[in-house]
């Protein structure tokens, strides 16, 4: 099992990305302090060929040299909005006909491997601050929730490895 | 949709987690640098009951400020044991029967969503350097090679966010 060389990787490139059809599916990050986990959601947002990243409130947000740094060079071939507040990329998203989700742990929300999602919708998926989660006021006006079985001690990943489960969840459906 | 409180979310205790039945599935973390990596790993090793995370080469381990910082409590909950080379975590993990699959771009390396794997089986997962990946040497003693598809221009996901997607993809499997 030999590795593969760079060339053959076969990376494409800034213009390259830009043609390339995306799936309809938009992270949304609402008050994420790190920019660490920024760059590393807009390299995940790459990788599976999101249609965009939203930032709202105090998130991190390019430019910031930080985020580049993390991001690889992610955050200038995927698509990224700063909101100030996130009613407004809420209102951006419902307009665009976008069925908006929050990940988050709520009274009756579904666990993500039996959330069924339709391949063929558009989807926001909203991840919140690291420690106090995703807004009230935010999964008030969201379609749904969905959780990521956690079974350990702590109940709660990374919000980069979250993002990442949950995006796989929905780009594997539609692969 | 209101949040969960605290006291809702019932978090079990360093005590009450040795415990709980783990499942069969190891992590091993090859020559990775970033203390903020594993410790991100650590806690999604908790939060998706795995059995042990292996670190080895030159792999920050705990115990270690940083990776406390990060992993919030997961290097206490996770069995986590060094070895200075990747070969003796090897020699190890046959030793226990577990099979063992790198995440790695390989001639002929199965896709994520296409590798069969058998849910009853024990499985070690190595991952590798963020900039190198997984040692040719270390690969010739695998059982298999998976691959996340990537789509992008980068070719790369974060490491502790590419375990993310990879246990998922396990333990959803197994739930």
């Amino acid at each position: 099992m030999r590795k593969l060389s760079m060339e053959e990787l076969g990376r494409k490139s800034v213009e390259d990305i830009k043609d390339v059809p995306k799936f309809p599916l938009i992270v949304v990050l609402e008050n994420i302090r790190s920019a660490f986990n920024v760059g590393s959601v807009l390299r995940t947002a790459d990788a599976f060929l999101l249609q965009a990243v939203y930032t709202t409130g105090y998130t991190a947000h390019p430019p910031h040299k930080e985020i580049s740094k993390t991001a690889l060079g992610a955050d200038k071939t995927v698509r990224n909005i700063h909101f100030d507040k996130t009613s407004l990329a809420i209102q951006d998203l419902k307009k665009e006909q976008y069925k908006i989700v929050a990940a988050e742990q709520v009274v009756g929300s579904n666990l993500l491997h039996q959330f069924k999602f339709n391949p063929k919708e558009k989807i926001a998926i909203i991840f919140g601050n690291e420690v106090t989660g995703v807004e009230q006021e935010t999964i008030n006006s969201c379609d749904g929730c969905i959780e990521i079985p956690q079974l350990g001690m702590k109940h709660s990943l990374n919000v980069s490895v979250a993002a990442g489960v949950v995006l796989w969840e929905l780009v594997r459906q539609r692969l």
